[in-house]
């Protein structure tokens, strides 16, 4: 029996703190603390045996810092100490008083070196490091393996990735904050949990950080996003200097009341993290056998009733009901919530001259304006196109995610025809990107749905298949709900889906316009997914264009459209918007239209360009989600400009 | 058992010709044709008996020229030669040798005077002498009302009121047309058909005109929009001397073939006019006969077989099916079909200070010159309001009307809070107007449908009653479903209501524009009817009203809008409606689109102003209907300027 399946049959109870008891017994500063499986196997040991005895389902091993970067210069190899840590785990399992079957985890820590672009380690490396550890300890036989305390998530998910990919082992993630409420690159908990649940992990959380208390606010973000089951390791608090010992200021009953507090909120796996002791833990499975024992097996399951949701009889389903559309950057997510959200088309050289020149001269200041003008003007994702014939479009893909992620923090969008460069840019891109995109076509699905899965991103559907394109409404439907059944035979929920009915040209089709606005209201209704479009296409080969394409943007997003894809430095399409937002009800007692155009000339028709705090300002009907979905979302003032 | 009861059950057959009958027996150039009743009645008994014994079901009284005007001089009373006309037609009818039941139409011609504006007999005069005629045919014992060869739709309209207020007969109507299509006064079919169809009449159709083929294509069109039984007496060609002698140039062979071609296109009552004989009526009774008998009496009535659709047994609801919303000034209609109609709201002083100044120093140039810019800039139709504490609004309405209909063709909406000033408006309209409006009020309700029953109006039907304004989408498809139900006890049809659901402004109510636009989706799909919105008042209170105004209009028309009240001479709106046209498919192939804006260069946002031949060139999906209703609605070039 596998760790997972304990979910929703019992809290799952970590362990506490290694490193602490470990100094308690006799790690001296300086000393590298993985060396003591080897030195001091029996301490080790010893350790993990409390925590089982304290009621502990699992233990972490000592394999913190067991990297290569961390171990060079010891004289022990990673596999070396990661073999020796899985067999003291496995052997204090086997020594425990306590009842229940017990498991070992592999622990996996940050490698110790920051990731580019801010450090010099390689998305690579520290994947070939993390496969490292990985391998050697599901070679010798851990359970499952834990991330614990990553601060980068770009970091974690080569991990994730280096897990997945060489292992078949489950896989809990958990992440640290700082007192900010981000973590150390700027993630907040929304973020966190928008990257990582979709990379095919069991169970997500946080772990160090804070005390008990000051993490109950994060704990509750995380269970409010998370479709998978939360994990909980917090500090006693803070290390106090008494007596020249140091010790933690939250003692285990202060700890068990804000875990019971984060338990009855909906957390699945509790544990601690520096500063907790084995004593932490009896006491907090103590208080939870007691209050198990008060309602009984029945009555725990019973959803209306039980004091700890994880264990609800509908706890996943609950779970799966919070799927949200999200896409995010390392550091700002952006929820396709009722608000109309503006996917910048710019940064695409067909038909643009000048982009084109700039890619193949390589001038990012170029492309990096384009992006600061098109966040400025109110999008909100931006779509990265970089294919020309001339260029190794891999390489530009590349480096024009990592200059745009640079200047704006908005989510991105891979833009390419070769799913070769969509998996280099995905995997490289520090977020939940969208691709963009797939269709019906089979060749086409099975290229991209594998990558989409593997790297947890959203995709574009595009109603078109080896048929090609749709005739009307009903072609569209079809071939949306095949896109949509196919990618759930994938494990990739609809909510990680925006349909585009795609709009052709009305002057060569003239039911096109109708048909795709009509296949938008219904691909809504019926399948309940998002919806984008490319909407100027609408308008070609005939005169006026803008006209044509401001009306139908407006006509399309009363069919439903969620996220236009546009460009939104010319202000006809940007005021549409932000009119429509205001007279559907999504643009809350008209706040961001007001403080937009309150200041100017009614009638003007044009506008000072400038700060665009508007369109953007999640005051959707799901309040709470929106108030998150664009905390980062709007704070232009926080572009690197 | 009247005569509107053979509906159905046979084919109704009138009378032939009285005039050259009379000449026949004697009747001399420059004699009274009506004295005959008085100094020959065996001629006039003689000639409806032959009719009578040709197998006619009906006579008409020898009684075209009885009026007031033309029995000046005559010394006779109007009193005297209908009373003694009806009683020659009476005894007629019990000495015939045919068979079956026999009817006497009272035969009720033009004055002989043309109306205002064009010439002096007013509206009330010619009212007078049809009602001193038909109080006489009713007293002398008249089966029905048979007004024909009607030239000016006006005047008919006057003597159908003066029929239905003053007896209780069936009324039949025909209409009389010269060789381009179009009455004397400018009317088209459609309009014909459209004005008169509603006044509480039983049959209408066509008379004298042309000739029995010629008649053809104009009794098709009134077949197409007639939901009365269609009625139609051709001459018999043209009338040729011959040896000192006029005869007509179509014998009873090549009309009794053009009368079969209408029959079988659905006709239910068919006789002859000038120049036709009882022969003419003899044949075509015995061809009738013949073809019945082939068919026999139980495959004569199946929709699918029958040679004469006006006997099938579904006639009726094939009739009602043709029901159209469609507004007619005296020459031109505007059909609601698929095709987005401007409603013109300038001349409303609400707000204008302008046009408060014109209306109170009696300043017409200056409404007629706002009719003719909003003609201009593409409204369809136009909204007359003229309400001022100052000023008498009775008497002001009634020269607007006139003034605005000198200067412009389009349908006019009789806009005004008092219910005396909306009758005398629509008594005196020479079309079929809209009346702004009835609500849900059941004040309201039984104050204005009896004018919207009585003069065969439109009517805007407000979503607000006794509780006030609307608070959400419910309460409006509520108050219109009431509304609706109300009017048909009245026997309005749907087709005459336009539903407003009224939108509110949003920065009071931000569900307005919401609610309004599922209102219309909802209206529409649920009742069947057409909409229409003064849609302004969404953005009331906000800056760029224009913007938010276009938007809306553009939301709106996606959900379902029909005729927007709006300010034609605002280009962002009439842009936004043109754009819609396009690319909802309504405006085929852009054909409009391009001839508007294909000279201008692509994205200059101005537009030179002229002529607009878009957005209402009806070439709608129901192509005929379309084609039909702006055949005179865009000839601007026929605005008389
Ligand atoms: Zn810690
Ligand atoms: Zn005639
Ligand atoms: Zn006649």
């Amino acid at each position: 029996m596998t760790i997972t399946n304990l979910f929703g049959k019992k809290i799952i109870i970590c362990d506490g703190a290694m490193g602490t008891m470990m100094q308690k017994y006799g790690l001296k500063a300086g000393e590298l603390p993985e060396s003591l499986n080897i030195t001091h196997p029996e301490i080790i040991r010893g350790i993990h045996k409390e925590y089982f005895d304290a009621g502990s389902d699992f233990v972490s091993t000592n394999t913190f810092g067991a990297n290569a970067y961390k171990l060079k210069g010891s004289g022990y190899t990673v596999d070396q100490i990661v073999n020796q840590a899985v067999k003291l785990a496995k052997e204090a399992a086997l020594d425990t008083v306590s009842q229940g079957e017990k498991y070992v985890a592999l622990d996996v820590a940050p490698i110790g070196r920051l990731l580019e672009p801010v450090g010099d380690l390689t998305f690579e490396e520290a994947y070939g490091m993390f496969r490292e550890q990985i391998v050697a300890g599901t070679k010798a036989g851990a359970d499952f393996i834990l991330f614990e305390t990553f601060t980068d998530i770009s970091e974690l998910k080569a991990g994730i990735l280096a897990a997945k990919e060489n292992c078949e082992l489950p896989v809990f993630a958990s992440v640290t904050f700082q007192e900010d409420g981000r973590m150390l690159m700027g993630s907040d908990p929304l973020t966190a949990v928008n990257i990582i649940q979709d990379l095919g992990i069991d169970a997500l959380g946080v772990n160090c950080s804070l005390g008990p208390k000051q993490m109950v606010k994060l704990i509750k973000e995380f269970l409010k996003y998370s479709k998978l089951p939360v994990l909980v390791q917090p500090n006693a608090g803070l290390p106090v200097s008494v007596n020249g010992e140091t010790i933690y200021d939250v003692d285990f009953a202060e700890y068990t009341e804000a875990m019971l507090e984060m338990l009855q909120a909906g957390v699945a796996v509790a544990g601690g993290c520096c500063g907790t002791t084995p004593a932490y833990i009896e006491e907090l499975v103590s208080r939870i056998k007691q209050i198990s024992d008060q309602y009984g097996a029945d009555k725990i399951r019973d959803p209306e009733k039980t004091p700890f949701p994880a264990l609800a009889s509908d706890a996943e389903e609950r779970r799966a009901e919070k799927a949200i559309t999200a896409v995010s950057s390392a550091t700002k997510t952006v929820i396709l919530d009722d608000r109309i959200r503006i996917i910048g088309e710019r940064i695409n050289p067909t038909g643009k001259k000048l982009l084109k020149e700039a890619l193949k001269s390589g001038d990012f200041a170029y492309i990096e304006n384009e992006a600061i003008n098109q966040v400025r003007a109110g999008a909100e994702i931006l779509d990265i196109n970089v294919g020309l014939p001339e260029i190794d479009e891999q390489e530009m893909m590349r480096k024009a995610i990592r200059k745009v992620s640079s200047v704006v923090q908005v989510p991105l969008q891979i833009d390419s025809a070769d799913e070769a460069v969509i998996e280099t840019a995905v995997r490289l891109y520090q977020g939940k990107p969208i691709i963009n995109s797939v269709n019906g076509k089979k060749e086409v699905m099975e290229a991209i749905f594998p990558i989409v899965k593997k790297y947890g991103t959203c995709v574009i559907a595009l109603t078109l298949d080896e048929k090609g394109l749709p005739k009307n409404t009903q072609e569209r439907l079809d071939i949306a709900e095949r896109i949509i059944k196919t990618a759930a035979t994938y494990g990739i929920g609809k909510e990680r889906i925006l349909v585009d009915c795609l709009t052709l040209t009305v002057s060569a089709q003239q039911s096109a316009g109708k048909d795709t606005l009509e296949a938008i209201r219904q691909v809504k209704s019926r399948f309940g997914v998002k919806t984008t479009l490319g909407a100027s296409n609408v308008s070609f080969g005939l005169p006026e264009r803008k006209l044509l394409n401001r009306t139908f943007l407006a006509m399309a997003l009363e069919a439903g459209l969620d996220a236009p894809i546009t460009d939104p430095t010319i202000e006809e399409y940007t005021d549409t918007i932000r009119a429509f937002e205001t007279l559907s009800g999504k643009d809350i007692e008209s706040k961001d239209y007001i403080v937009f155009y309150g200041n100017k000339s009614t009638g003007s028709g044009t506008q000072s360009s400038g700060m665009v705090p508007s369109g953007s300002n999640g005051n959707g009907t799901k309040a709470d989600a929106g108030e998150n979905g664009t905390k980062a979302g709007f704070s232009l003032s926080a572009l690197t400009l």
